[in-house]
């Protein structure tokens, strides 16, 4: 089936909105697999079958494609639906200004822009101008796939928007939906509490922090850890692991990923068992494995490099960072407002000054806070129920959920709300697991279920136009 | 009441969509009205009144304010709703550029972000952030409402787009909706034709351009026209004439308006009443009389200018013209795709090559001609139902009425669609007057009845989320 995939490219200009006539255009890459497509029925409008989108985010497409195994295992065989992959601008192989470090056109509205035409030129070409698209995508994907449906409706008909966090991004709604700037890092706590090993972990990183405070001490942690240089500066260094310790909650997936075994948390807390949480000395080795899992080691069998790449010292989840795409985002639309809360393993003030200082040190820019919601609605898609066909997906266990639309009622007109009690990120999207929780086995059909429909529907409203 | 109107300013960016800190910022002038401003119940969700706001179109915003009665004098009293006409970006006194002759952040998607951000600023501003707004706008103008409904749901809760000629940039569904190059003129020579000088008309011009081939003709015409200087360009001469005729039957209201008589194709024909259509003796006099209805007469009390500033010989309609606003509009995104059907009394052939050249020799651009339509989806807005609580109203006796949506079918979800036997272009926008044809008459009150429903249902959005 894989033989089926190609990476194929499409002519882009750099800025949608202006009208030069002279502006450089850059080849935006896509993946294509038409294995299954026109395997099923034709449609009711002609429609040999339905275009089913990924809308890419923060990296190379070939990871989403990899990972988004209900697209590819499951919709595609049994809709008969064509499968095409958007990378996202300045990710991966996209890059409209040649991987030369300036993203003057990276924005939310510009990736939608390459997506909506990308889109209609590609139906133009493969005849399929009747076939109805639905969209995906997950975490930050799943914001462009929601705002994909509610900016360019007539290009896709709907939309699976898993572990949207837009409400992070709709500052006006946080209080009447109980968002603070904890709640990510709450669900953090919530997801080691829960599997036994929260206070375990803070002694922990309280004693590699101790350590790191005299010579012998780095001499051990470099040994534990395998470093391969000379330790370098503490702070980093803590931070380094703790970002580990951040990021496996969201990707406590019951099959291993990545370096990590399955059940991640639990394989963390694990760790802990036997260590000695008082003085933490097992504690120490413990967090040495886990780093190994989630960093890996480099080519040469120790740790290449234990920095702290994130500009003002790490904002929970991610944020400002020198020199990258999702950094240069993270500035402009994307900087989440969150802070560590008191008696955690690291401590993390958010300040908007201090931040928009760093923003404009490194890239020129300074954040627009409320330019999401501003732009989109925000909460106000679900309040004002201003789009339809959307579903809105999370999991409890990730600590993104909290910026999701999680209320029943949020559901919009055609579309469904699932709030999850024992996934991770986007996991609905992943390939079907024998150790699934039975709630996403029973979504996972209810959605496929959606999205039959909503193509039904589009077919038919485009043969009654004839 | 009048005296509660003032002109405001609000700080916009030059380009809503790029990120620089350092950028520009000039300021948009709206006028506010609060004459009638919380004068009714305040609303369920505690909002003291709705918002009636004007997307401003291409030109001055005072005259649009002007000539919207029924905002004014109809909507705003019966709703105690406050009036917002928002001037679009470059026209009036709303210059992001300076009057540079520079026009390089122009385009439709600029224009609704500004809006969008005027709104959202304004209500904060007020305190008047649970207060719905509904947008008004005729021609482009009711395109920017469509749109804006469409693009920013959150920021609008539903539009009165009047005479909106949208399907004329939706150039895929022409077929199917029975459009043709020819459309627009079409409705002129009908209109023309139902009052009886159609034939008489053509006559005349022709006469003229007889005229305008001989010196003492041309002597002849100078003085019958009364133009302050010597005879010039023959063939802008006529255009000059003709643009007057093709122009009036969109403005043919009950009322008079700018220097035209009530009901001015009536009064244009009943001048051609004794004239002899075969020589066209009297036709010329006529015409003479049109022109200074149409145009008026300088301070100098004779014609100072009879010349075609249309790039390319003129577009039916409107097209691009040198150094002006809605010239760059016309190359860029509104171009009309009109031809002068075959024995008119003028011949004009579109083609996208000849006004290409023309535009980038004017602009250095080029027209992009399906981007409304694969930005917006064109006539796809009602196949596709892409959105909510829009009402499209059209006239027959309009040459632009054959670009709106003029199916009962077209009726979105919440919206509706009027098609006038007797209106021009977007009347009903402008106050009543007694001798508004009854469909008219009975349209305003639904009208008023629909935005009435939508302030409702978004009020009570907005309560139940408290």
């Amino acid at each position: 089936a894989r033989a089926a995939m190609s990476a194929r490219w499409w002519r882009q200009p750099l800025d949608h909105l202006r009208c030069n006539a002279a502006q450089p255009t850059w080849e935006q890459r896509y993946l294509l697999d038409d294995t299954y497509w026109g395997k099923k029925r034709a449609m009711h409008n002609g429609c040999r079958g339905p275009i089913l989108f990924y809308s890419g985010n923060e990296g190379p497409i070939e990871a989403f494609y990899e990972s988004n195994g209900f697209m590819r295992s499951v919709l595609a065989p049994s809709l008969g639906g064509l499968l095409v992959f958007g990378e996202a601008r300045y990710y991966g192989q996209s890059q409209p200004q040649n991987n030369s470090g300036k993203f003057d056109f990276l924005s939310t509205e510009q990736i939608l822009a390459d997506y909506a035409s990308l889109l209609t030129g590609l139906k133009l070409q493969l005849n399929a101008t009747n076939c109805p698209v639905v969209s995906f995508g997950g975490s930050y994907g799943g914001t462009l796939t929601t705002l994909l449906r509610l900016k360019y409706p007539h290009v896709v008909t709907g939309g699976l928007a898993s572990s949207a966090p837009l409400g992070y991004y709709s500052p006006s709604g946080w209080r009447a939906r109980g968002v603070t700037p904890y709640s990510w890092f709450e669900t953090v706590i919530d997801v080691y509490s829960q599997a036994g090993c929260y206070a375990s972990l803070v002694h922990a990183v309280s004693a590699v922090r101790r350590l790191s405070g005299s010579g012998p001490g780095r001499a051990a942690l470099s040994a534990r850890f395998g470093l391969c240089d000379a330790f370098g500066d503490a702070n980093a260094f803590v931070y380094w692991i703790t970002e580990a310790l951040e990021s496996i909650p969201q990707v406590n997936y019951p099959d291993a990923s990545g370096g990590l075994p399955a059940h991640p948390v639990r394989a963390v807390c694990s760790l802990f068992t036997h260590a000695d949480g008082r003085t933490g000395a097992d504690g120490v080795s413990a967090l040495a494995n886990v780093t190994r899992w989630y960093y890996g080691v480099g080519s040469r069998g120790c740790v290449e490099s234990a920095r702290n790449t994130q500009l003002d010292g790490g904002v929970p989840g991610d944020g400002p960072q020198n020199g990258t795409a999702w950094g240069y985002q993270s500035c402009t639309e994307t900087l989440h407002r969150f802070s560590v809360p008191p008696g955690a393993w690291r401590s993390y003030e958010w300040d908007e000054r201090r931040l928009s200082d760093a923003c404009f040190a490194a890239f020129g820019v300074r954040p627009r806070l409320d330019w999401i919601e501003g732009w989109s609605g925000g909460y106000a898609i679900a309040d004002l129920r201003t789009t339809t066909n959307l579903i809105w997906s999370n999991g409890k266990l990730d600590p993104w959920h909290r910026g999701g639309f999680l209320r029943q009622t949020d559901a919009l007109p055609g579309g469904r709300v699932f709030v999850f009690d024992y996934t991770a990120h986007h996991q609905d999207l992943r390939a079907p697991s024998a150790d699934d929780p039975s709630e996403l086995v029973v979504a996972r059909a209810v959605e496929e279920e959606l999205i039959r429909r909503w193509i039904q529907e589009a077919a038919s409203a485009t043969a009654s136009s004839f």
